[in-house]
């Protein structure tokens, strides 16, 4: 409801007012660099998770650079996509109800569309929907290849939904979707790799069931910024759809990320905020809180200044301990790195994005609260 | 962003598409009910927090019923409430930098407002916007009474900072703001009686230093739902300012309700869910995670299902562990009390209201998003 931009082109960043999502364009720059150059030479395509990012500005930036299109996880999300000019959207989820699968439907009249499913009573109902709205919609099975969240089991329980699905004039089976979502925060290198390994051999035995029930696949995606470079060296996998990669979160950054090969993506996203109280020496509050930076993936960082810690959130306030030597005055402003930063863009309408200390874009997030 | 509601008028509340913001309406005019008994009576007025709410048509229900105006937190916040028709905003909070005072001292053209400080620099910045917009601010000095966030001791240094507002031409001293936040969820009733007894001394002792400065003090704003009628039998507050019982979330609920004269709020406030994945028995996956539901302050609660868990949220899905015997169907919809309803409500554009099992009611929740 926010249709005020929260900067002006061309102001200076200290003049920017806070709090507001700022968005460093070169190190988000640097970072759509790193993933390309850590897939040079690979064949595996590239399908960003544009539930990050919540932007179409975004998204054509991403397919600019060659990825064939980008992911979704509701159906509205996808609307605002294709209404911002992606002409390509897999919802890597499944979606259930009468009123969204209409709308699905309808949306697959106007753009590439594939949406995934886990449940044959859902299967039917796709059909339905697909039929009613005159198109043949392209479903993927999901697997549970280790999040124990969505999915079917992978082998044969695969392939019967397939055949379900092939067996519905309004659907083709089009593929498989392997995302395991568990895996990508697990903290040791060791750990991601063998969870991935895990998701192979699941994919592997899906396959397999699929070849003997005749239905051959060759499209599975899956994939996040925490492993993708282990799904990419899988030979199975044919598409990555990493996400966080573009901003780089604090709970991201907590990975361990030493193994060679694998690209130190930058912290490009900040929330930009304003000291508004300070309480004897050693601590201020700022005014960004839980209404500003999401806290379920752990506090914000204060980036900028070694030794502060932002200890404390409310609504409106966060509170930040300050180490010994530092003091920072009534109206300083800083910037803090979101802990989680997909649920810290979907507070925001508007990207500031900056260059050279200045504002050179404002990129509406026109995904936000995007939620049916 | 989203500006098509989330609903349609006269709709059952079976065809509301999810995830959504339910508002059961008769629950909520029975919290406005409770808050009105419970202070029967007493001569203490009632200024609502719209944080809780951002909703102009929930703020003028609540004027409508006798409270006095509102609170805000943040200037944008009462710049949605003055656009929505509310004449009385208190922003409770500190305003700091040149670009929202500017705002502020011309929104106190516009409509009745008030806002506190906590420090000298501020009142001066605060002075100068005034004088820029030719208005006369009301400043209140914010008392640290307990929380120790923002205000300033209590006693003396109060009184040197409203002598401070008193000295300037751009503005009038007004009161204090003695708000204790940390009490609200002090869980025993023993705990929070107690803690809103060290507040009114805090204020006692700030009154008497201002008397000896000449500054005398008859306006006393502060309280929220877990103490508010500490402070309406103190005799000193003289504005009560609770949020969250129009709503009653479910961290409030496991406060200790139980003494005597307490009103029992009820859960009025829902995001409506839908099973959209069925992992074998005892566990479903609904369509509501942390862009639907915040977590700041532990999980939503199932509601209407004894025994159901909601322990998982992931960014668009909530895993439901069901106690045995309790199998649910892929598309059924169920409400979930939020964990903490403030940043849970800044997740949506609209409230959808029902009545009767119907769609009674659309409100946009027009302050969604104003941090700044």
């Amino acid at each position: 409801m926010t249709f005020r931009p929260a900067a002006d082109i061309g102001m200076t960043l200290a003049e920017v007012d806070t709090p507001c999502l700022v968005l460093d364009l070169d190190a988000f720059e640097r970072n759509l660099d790193r993933l390309d150059a850590s897939l040079a030479g690979r064949t595996v395509k590239v399908r960003p998770h544009a539930k990050s990012h919540k932007c179409p500005h975004i998204a054509l930036r991403q397919m600019a650079r060659g990825a064939v299109g980008v992911c979704c996880q509701k159906v509205s999300e996808a609307e605002a996509m294709v209404a911002g000019g992606v002409p390509d959207v897999l919802i890597a989820n499944e979606v259930v109800g009468a009123a969204k699968l209409e709308r699905l439907a309808v949306l697959a009249r106007q753009a590439r569309i594939r949406v995934c499913a886990d449940n044959a009573a859902n299967v039917r109902d796709l059909d339905a929907a697909a039929r009613a709205a005159g198109v043949v919609l392209d479903v993927l099975v999901e697997v549970n290849v280790g999040a124990n969240r969505c999915g079917v089991e992978p082998g044969e329980p695969v392939a019967a939904l397939a055949r379900a699905i092939a067996a519905c004039g309004g659907l083709r089976f089009a593929g498989l979707q392997a995302y395991h979502g568990s895996a990508q925060h697990l903290r040791s290198v060791a750990e991601r790799r063998d969870a991935i390994a895990s998701a192979v051999a699941k994919v592997q035995s899906s396959k397999v069931a699929l070849a003997a029930a005749g239905l051959p696949c060759d499209y599975v995606p899956g994939a996040g910024t925490g492993t993708y470079l282990y799904e990419a060296a899988s030979g199975i996998y044919t598409e990555l759809q990493p996400g966080s990669y573009i901003f780089m979160d604090a709970d991201y950054a907590r990975n361990d990320w030493t193994e060679s090969g694998l690209p130190r993506f930058e912290h490009s996203l900040f929330v930009w905020t304003t000291v508004m109280s300070i309480q004897g020496s050693g601590q201020v509050v700022v005014d960004a809180g839980l209404k500003a930076s999401s806290v379920d993936s752990g506090m914000p960082r204060v980036a900028d200044i070694a030794g502060a810690e932002y200890v404390k959130a409310s609504d409106e306030h966060g509170v930040i301990r300050l180490p010994a030597g530092v003091a920072l005055a009534l109206g300083e402003k800083l910037r803090l790195i979101p802990g989680h930063c997909d649920p810290t863009v979907n507070l925001y309408d508007w990207y500031v994005g900056v260059r050279d200390g200045r504002v050179a874009a404002l990129w509406p997030i026109t995904a936000r609260g995007a939620v049916l």
